[in-house]
């Protein structure tokens, strides 16, 4: 039993290490590509790469804000959140590996449908690892600052699993269109940028609770 | 002399950085090797790469979830400490490459053997390099917090004794069956899951100590 | 709503990381490129990697530097907060990318003036991105300590944007002449060298408010 | 000016970075190289891989054992602080290069000289930063806790000289025997396990200053 400050170390460590990797996946075209129309077309050439970063960057940004926003919330961590938390660390450690599956296939006939489900079907799983680490906090009230009651954390709950249905959908969207299917998980990190834990707006509290968020 | 503050830092600096460098070895196949049965056929011959990720991340992930339990009852480091733990992250670094090593030689015939017992002879020496850590760390009692008594510290060097006695099988386990040693590997973690250092059960002790760990 | 220290934290491995990738891009010439004259003329025939690389270093050295200040002037930061902030970590996380480019581009005649170009642009955009993180945060006195006062955040913003229009001049300087394009850049960093947010200068403030910056 | 909290995580980042991208040049021999003879044996031709990862490695962790040491002495930072430590951290964050280059020259014939002078020269350019940067430290009491006098800072300035000559020594002898050079290079980071900074022994002041390291 332990205050949330080293998981919250670590949790941005591997989030930052991961959101920084993908650029590993951006490739530069050799000389020999690059030669017949130049470098502008070579680079052109390469738009899944930029589409699948844009939208990996993006979605591993906002699991961490939402992260952020959870252990706020949160005061101690015992064994079960440490291991809900380092299964949603492995789901997001590991995007860059379906990122760079789908910039190499978005364009490469059938196996672009295999690539972009593999992609959605990880982002599912994150939602889902997302929505048990955050079952696994809200299940014992003294882990929780007071701010959380059983109503708004039953709400969050059904918003993640309308999130979730959406990453569903995608999955079998992407057999038939893999662009589609991207698009979708573009949408998703746009919707999952307003605050899905019902937590209060901004400017609320500031005069209330000047102290309130001693964070590391 | 000093607060184990930065030594832990570093550590979940390490311990993250390890962690999630494993993707980068889950090899997307050129689409050449995807042209006969498609991405999934060529994705599925690559199954030794996502066994050894998931055993070495789970791996990764206990040690680091047991580093911290062990960091909470530290109150002060000194040089000998720092020392021992930079050993451990010796050890946690290179995990990568026996990683690797072990997805491209899986299913390599004889080498499979050689790389399976290496893999399992970085996971012994990384066990005993947590034992000496905590070795180095139960032996002065002004480092500690007051949670720790002799017999604790004793019965858990016994228990390391124990999981290093089977990464010690897995490693003669390697020349009989390469996967068969994988599979002790990934056992040892699940077993690693349950505290092995005797700390009191999540929920004892909340209502007596709740500021007793002002962890970062 | 919350204090500033998980956004630093996790601001600070995306910027160590990036920092820190820059170096895979560093290429050992193979033992064939060195045969003729020796490994010392192979490595020299690298120069633009070298350079590419210090100008990439010096840059995301000093715009942690002045975000490390910026943050020290923070005491709350909110969602707004948090998305600007991430919009400055995709264009830093990318810079490995055109940094890339560039060392690969910068000796290959026409095509240099495009890798050139992207490069500066790259820098332009993260020009952009801090200062609109900058007016993300002084755009409500809540979030601040008391020492930002109106006139010297809006002189901030206008040496952002001159700094941002040099930066505009490198990419149309790019099209005449690579390695000049790069120069402005080195330029720019040792520019932004010097305090460009109008804080106090060091030792001014010691004997009043020696507990004045709590930090993480 | 600032406390220095946020310079240890950044550093503590690039650190623990550095140190693990080092793997990544630990070079798994391809099925080809590994048919004759088997995995064992091309295994073992990567002894220079090896050698170059351990000498570098403990290198980077003494540094930052030391880095740690430095830091603990320190109050506040300004931004000449800021800015040598960056210029350490340069050093730091490029030894993965040299540490390749040597993997692949070390058994390469009069190219191995280069290699060895070359990582000789980085360890030598590492050291005189790390002495920058104390004298930075030090040039300025009000930055420091009271703990160091000037005769203390004065003889850990000559320790850093005397470790500095045997840098360029290995420079000098990386002509005569690379792997000469590469010895002393490890000899120079077991040197440096020994306290260069004049600090108490471990032990002597715990019942004095018992909460005399705050850190993070």
């Amino acid at each position: 039993m332990a205050g949330s400050g080293r998981l919250e170390a670590f949790s941005d460590g591997v989030f930052a290490i991961a959101i920084t990797l993908l650029v590993l996946d951006l490739a530069v075209p050799t000389r020999d590509e690059a030669r017949d129309g130049g470098l502008t077309t070579a680079l052109g050439r390469e738009w899944p790469s930029y589409f699948a970063y844009l939208v990996s960057f993006l979605t591993i940004g906002i699991i961490w804000v939402n992260h952020h926003t959870v252990f706020d919330k949160v005061r101690f961590v015992d064994r079960p959140v440490l291991f809900a938390n380092l299964g949603l660390l492995l789901l997001v450690s590991v995007i860059p590996f379906p990122t760079r599956l789908l910039a190499e296939y978005l364009t490469a006939g059938s196996n672009a449908h295999v690539a972009a489900a593999i992609y959605s079907a990880t982002m599912l799983m994150m939602g889902l690892a997302f929505g048990l680490l955050w079952m696994t906090i809200t299940r014992d009230e003294r882990l929780l600052h007071e701010r959380v009651d059983r109503d708004q954390a039953r709400a969050a709950v059904r918003r993640f699993g309308l999130g979730n249905a959406f990453y569903l959908a995608a999955v079998g969207l992407a057999f038939v269109s893999a662009v589609g299917a991207l698009c979708v998980n573009a949408a998703m990190a746009i919707y999952y940028c307003f605050d899905q834990l019902g937590s209060a707006k901004p400017g609320d509290r500031l005069p209330d609770h000047p102290g309130s968020s001693p964070d590391i």
